[in-house]
């Protein structure tokens, strides 16, 4: 069976090897879907397609995005790799429980994204703001640091493991829809741009944090549609009252 | 906490890359002992230590060796990974099962070996003769070749996941040291010069699957230092009786 909902996304990745080694594990383990925000070397790379071996069709068939928020807007959750502790007010998770999630919510039919930071760094906290989730992969404390393609191989087999086993999916019917990412984006949009003429954003050096904040409660919360819109009535109704 | 006696062991590593990033996920999980079997390319390896990051130290003290006995001769139990299904009689266990009796056996302080094969073309049935157990790693069906790091790599998390749960562990008090590889293959030695002496080993186009049958049997049935010498005792006798 393919994971056909499952979104691997590799932020800013630097090696060509390191993309097709990535989209070599994806196929070892019935993945299908790799996306890429901003590779930093010329796109398709020679290296990315050697690398993949058997998976070629993997890198050919990957879609590049400029920025984050194009790379999740048809995505309902999504899960964000980080070995560091985060000063962001987002629930870290381990692997294990993240899994369990994402199974769940791939039986649901859900659209899923896991963000796989850059070979230097990591993930940026501004990368962490589309993120439902931050999910730790566990290492030696010693060593945290994992190669792109491992984090990504052993992200894809504990999938690959979880999906085999059996364990029956309690839906909450009192649910509506999850509001898919880009309608999130949008009421963020609507909503900054609202408190900037409000005057909220000041001072103008904490302008930045300010918005990532805001961004951040609403990514985490995993709103429905219906929750975004009675969201959008409670702020234009606010707007209109203050004018 | 430091795996001391669980080593990796590398057979005939095409890539240094792969060999840096095996030692990279070793450095990850805890690992420290790499071992590596006649490496294609010189020794040491420049692309090896590059790739290895922070676990350069892991390929500055990895042991090379010219053939497989050699490099599991002070050894208890030897495991190797192989994604095919093999002609030869021993049992194949997957990786969950794998990673049970490594850990009981790791906190009996065993030395255990675990075998990887060559990137092209995995391990032979010769590189099977002094597994105890076959593992395979599971996979797609429809792309089952792992690359070498990844294999590795899996390998070691789920070894390192396993050794944070607990489990009591029962030691079969009636038992006697187990061999370590070099007695098995010491006598194994001293039998098959004899089987030849006595033309047991023809016709000479079937020597070399007949002395690869008999080692298999011996390697596969994790022998106690006590029954290699009664199995001594009993081909001495045997031979004098002919004589």
């Amino acid at each position: 069976m393919l994971f056909k909902n499952i979104h691997f996304i590799l932020i800013r990745p630097q090696l060509g090897e390191n993309i097709g080694a990535a989209a070599r594990s994806l196929k070892n383990f019935n993945f299908e879907n790799l996306r890429l925000v901003s590779p930093r070397d010329s796109w398709p790379n020679k290296s990315a397609i050697y690398t993949a071996v058997d998976a070629k069709d993997i890198v050919h068939k990957s879609k590049v995005f400029s920025n984050n928020d194009q790379a999740v807007s048809d995505l309902d959750y999504v899960f964000a790799t980080t070995s560091r502790s985060r000063s962001v007010n987002k629930k870290i998770i381990d692997l294990n429980e993240a899994v369990k999630i994402i199974k769940r919510q791939n039986i649901l039919h859900k659209k899923i994204g896991i963000f796989f930071g850059p070979e230097a760094s990591g993930l940026s906290n501004d990368d962490l703001i589309n993120a439902n989730y931050l999910v730790n992969i566990p290492t030696s404390n010693k060593f945290k640091s994992l190669n792109l393609s491992h984090a990504v191989t052993i992200f894809a087999f504990e999938l690959f493991i979880a999906s085999k086993k059996f364990e029956p999916i309690v839906k909450n019917l009192y649910r509506s829809d999850d509001a898919k990412k880009k309608e999130v984006n949008a009421f963020l949009y609507f909503l900054i741009s609202r408190l900037d003429k409000v005057r909220f954003l000041k001072p103008e050096e904490k302008k930045e944090q300010m918005i990532r904040s805001v961004k951040n409660i609403f990514h985490r919360s995993s709103l429905s549609t219906q929750e975004i819109r009675t969201l959008s009535g409670v702020i234009s109704s606010l707007i209109k009252y203050k004018e």
